[in-house]
């Protein structure tokens, strides 16, 4: 399972008084406590006024790598600031997001093609988020489309189907399942990734939601995802679900994982 | 989801402990709890020597039934005990288990026939614990062969196919799943049953792998399980899934839980 630790988001109302404040620590801390649980990219997405974003996407990318090597998820809605923030990165990581919206697409994918990085890309266009499985489906082949012609491999695109708010979509969860089993069959070297947290909007006791949608996320496909890596159950049992489909062998990286205390009972 | 309530067992050493004692308090604490949180069955098993297990059982379900109105399990591994012990029950409930082990369906069958007795049927027979899917299956069809012979409805029927531990059967969690969905499509009104801790036998937090594996057997038919209702993460992600997997519409029951307060932070 891929993790991306999303904890440094402008969106996030104590990110946003660290980003206010300049405060360095903050910031700074919260990239080597998500390193030390063994986050695979760390997330920055700055969610401040268009005239700071990209001088703020500098600050917090140039405090993340000041103390942690983990390839950074340059995050932001405008495909533009993703390009130019890009360029602060000390090693290829992953841009967040694309999809068939506007011409974002057209800005990544040239940029990225002889590169090592990886993108993420959501299943909407211009429409909005697509009502049918059917129409995630064709956006997919599209972008997978366009992938090839840049030459960007399968292995280097997360697809995020996006699923929706359970409480008002009760068969959605069930579609998105389907979207992603139906995306690995035809593309089984594709990550599937998502937001783990978007499903639980709006109920009480969320994380309980979130533990289970990614359980049977894991048993559809996904292999990637926008987490809290210092949610101790939730790394709990996304270790015990690939152990449970037969992903670790012996339960070794469980086990291991549990030695490590990045979940279980806190040491 | 049918809860099947497992605290009152003699195999848990407090449990052993107060039926050594006679501790009437304990036990009957057992059952208002498990009562309070809406369990479908109390599973009452003695666990002693041969010589007083009936005479125990009688203790128990007499106990049990003083504070309780929860129709009871009839827990033994001998099929003459639960014949005997479900004559102290004051209504139908749940005999706890037969097998094609020995004479226990000829025990059980021609007893609750015509009765509104539910049973629980393990997938095993006097050669042990199948090591392959299909010969559940077979075990499986005979079983239900023989209670149709009984005027036994299926829906009437809990099987349990016997998960084994994840830690020194790695594949054995994807089987099972798979002979829950066959038994499914087979026989769509039979209930599939499971006690969900054993998976996590000898592994570190088993919490947090029976939770995972709920979920996946939840996905693959199981509607019924033998577990402590009092664990609120277990309970938690059960109404989660039951609404991850749309069949909760509005979140209606994963709401009126958690105000019930059977999950979330103990208020």
């Amino acid at each position: 399972m891929i993790i991306i630790g999303e904890k440094i988001n402008g969106s996030i109302p104590s990110v946003a008084k660290a980003i206010e404040a300049k405060d360095e620590e903050f910031i700074k801390d919260l990239a080597i406590k998500q390193t030390e649980v063994g986050a695979d990219f760390l997330d920055v997405c700055a969610s401040v006024k268009d005239e700071i974003e990209l001088e703020t996407m500098k600050w917090l990318i140039d405090l993340v790598q000041s103390v942690s090597d983990t390839p950074i998820a340059v995050d932001s809605p405008n495909a533009a600031i993703c390009a130019e923030a890009s360029q602060f990165c000390n090693k290829p990581g992953l841009i967040n997001s694309v999809s068939l919206e506007g011409d974002k697409i057209e800005q990544i994918f040239p940029l990225i093609a002889d590169t090592k990085w990886e993108v993420v890309a959501l299943l909407c266009d211009d429409t909005g988020i697509p009502k049918t499985a059917e129409q995630r489906i064709d956006i997919f082949k599209t972008i997978m489309a366009q992938a090839k012609e840049y030459g960007i491999a399968p292995s280097r695109i997360h697809i995020d189907p996006l699923v929706e708010m359970l409480c008002t979509s009760e068969e959605g969860v069930l579609m998105i399942l389907d979207v992603m089993r139906e995306i690995k069959k035809l593309e089984p070297d594709v990550h599937i990734t998502g937001a783990m947290s978007n499903v639980s909007f709006n109920l009480p006791y969320r994380r309980i939601v979130n533990m289970g949608f990614t359980v049977l996320a894991m048993q559809a496909g996904l292999d990637s995802a926008v987490l809290d890596p210092l949610d101790r159950d939730l790394r709990g049992i996304i270790y015990a679900t690939e152990a449970l489909l037969a992903n670790d062998e012996y339960c070794m990286d469980y086990i291991e994982a549990y030695r490590e205390d990045i979940f279980g009972i806190q040491k």
